[in-house]
């Protein structure tokens, strides 16, 4: 199994498709052939692996696979119907497939009489398979949605003046966060207002190694001059306003960590839409009043819709405060209601 | 020393004077006679005790007094006068006083040949005091500013519906707190919406022992059913808008410690007046949206203008948070212009 984790190295970081290897040992131990998934439309590691053999070569043979065969028919075959027709008698994974579509694989190889073992490994294959694993548990990317604002919850001054409210320890922690997802996402209104140039960075300016997808959602045309034209991946530019969708559009494209910068319009959208994963709050220690809310309409009009959430940790960064937090209820999956639900062991909090 | 602040005690322990007990001692150290102050209108302790005495009676003896002999001509004479007059030769005193008006008492009696010593048993008179000292220092009351929100800042949801944000464990906080104080401060608005009892409870309902003063701020007509007309201390309704003015009105009605409850409104215009010294903000793990603000306008048109605070306590009540938090800058005496300024420290928040 550690032999078919490293295989499962070899494939592409990112995709829509996990990094999957498979080692076909003879009954005697001896290795007769390695696969590794190379990526969506290329076939998958256990096929890759089988198609080294010559026919009947896999016959009695065992299958170690990092990950569950699955039984799906996609671009490619369900694995788990290749390793029943090349005659495997063992089969031995890491970690269960949590695909909806493609889940249920071991029992099909049982089903026809083939000895299947799960769980070896299974800590390293899951720390492995980690974004991916999430992603595929949700049926859409994981999402992040991160705001900066004031105690009183205002992004910026009544004039837009924004500058100035957290400090450089907060700034850090939310460019070290942008560095470990796949894609930022920011309305077009944010990139008009600000221009940011949606990288990760250190705090002397140099890039993070691992840089975010910069996405700007929205129909309003960006200048060719924007700042987000110089991140070193190439921005893309959506123009889909159903959340759902948009968010299925980013998971074909191999997307599995998605960071929403803001402005206050997506971030409330994703709110609104029960689309939310984790929830980053950096709350500075000022006031500002006036009308330029960190978050809008979410779409809660009595107190029976609140959005009830669960903080999990909290952090002291510099003056500034950081709330992680995460729904009381889970986000939602795609094409449910969102979560209307409120904790019941609350009291009033009005003046009484 | 300890005899003095015992006689202090049995002076009211509510009003704009502060406590204060004096002992007069021969030179041989027998009591001679013991004074304290009665409450505004009538004198001061020292004053007290001197009248016990035959004229002349007090000559060469020392008189040892809680606070600093005043130095100030109100309704009664500078009893640092009084002292010279009488001949006294020595003075010893606890708390020096730090009133604007009054201080100088030690001074002006050693330019008149007395021996002054201050600081016996200062930290038990301090603690004694402390109310009325804090007061006096201000040149006004203290004034805590209390709110609960969700994380978004909003205090309702749209429809203005509040019940069910913060829990028990804030909500006992709260009342813990309202005790602490000698009036609690709302706007007609919240009386109208809410129907406050504006008491002191406990969990099970029943009153705390120190009940701060109701007072309804604003000119709107209350109506004689509404709640706070039932608490046990008669409820004061007060049109002044100019809130330094209301604020000397309240220290001459003898408070030291202001508790203003809300909401928004009058929360908002002590916030835009600098008049804040202690702010208690209740946060609570939930989202609301729309446009019902735990805080509206504060007078704050740019990002220079916020008002930093600086967290003096980060508690956690059941999910809820409490930050108690205090100016940046030092809240304003009457008459001054509030603090604008901002910490040179920080970085932006904004996308970037």
């Amino acid at each position: 199994m550690r032999r078919a984790l490293q295989l499962a190295a070899n494939g592409p970081a990112e995709g829509v498709n996990p990094r999957v290897g498979c080692v076909i040992l003879s009954p005697a131990g001896e290795v007769l052939a390695e696969g590794w998934h190379r990526g969506a439309g290329t076939c998958h590691a256990e096929v890759d692996a089988l198609a080294q053999l010559a026919p009947g070569g896999a016959r009695g043979a065992t299958a170690v696979v990092t990950l569950e065969p699955c039984n799906h028919t996609g671009r490619t075959g369900p694995c788990a119907l290749a390793l029943i027709d090349a005659g495997v008698a063992q089969v031995v994974y890491a970690v269960a497939d949590p695909g909806p579509h493609s889940a249920g694989g071991a029992e099909r190889l049982r089903t026809a009489g083939v000895d299947v073992t799960g769980g070896l490994l299974a800590a390293e294959a899951q720390a492995f398979l980690a974004d991916w694993l999430v992603s595929a548990r949700l049926g859409r990317p994981h999402v992040t949605v991160k705001w900066a604002s004031s105690l009183d919850g205002r992004a910026a001054a009544a004039d837009g003046s924004s500058q100035w409210i957290t400090g450089p320890a907060a700034r850090a922690d939310v460019h070290e966060r942008r560095s470990g997802a796949d894609a930022i996402l920011v309305g077009t209104g944010t990139v008009l207002a600000d221009d940011p140039a949606l990288t990760a960075r250190a705090a002397d300016g140099t890039l993070l190694a691992h840089q975010p997808r910069p996405v700007v959602v929205g129909r309003r045309p960006v200048p060719a001059g924007a700042a987000v034209h110089g991140h070193p991946l190439t921005p893309w530019f959506l123009t889909e306003h159903d959340l759902p969708t948009l968010l299925g559009d980013l998971r074909e494209r191999g997307i599995r960590r998605v960071f929403v910068e803001g402005g206050p319009t997506l971030a409330s959208a994703f709110v609104r839409a029960g689309l939310v994963d984790d929830y980053l709050i950096y709350l500075a220690p000022t006031l500002l009043g006036g009308d330029r809310l960190a978050l809008g309409d979410i779409g809660v009009a009595g107190i029976n819709e609140q959005r009830r959430l669960r903080i999990g940790a909290l952090r002291h960064l510099g003056d500034d405060l950081l709330l992680v937090a995460h729904p009381a209820l889970p986000a939602a999956a795609p094409g449910t209601t969102p979560p209307t639900d409120q904790t019941a062991t609350a009291t009033p909090a009005q003046t009484s």
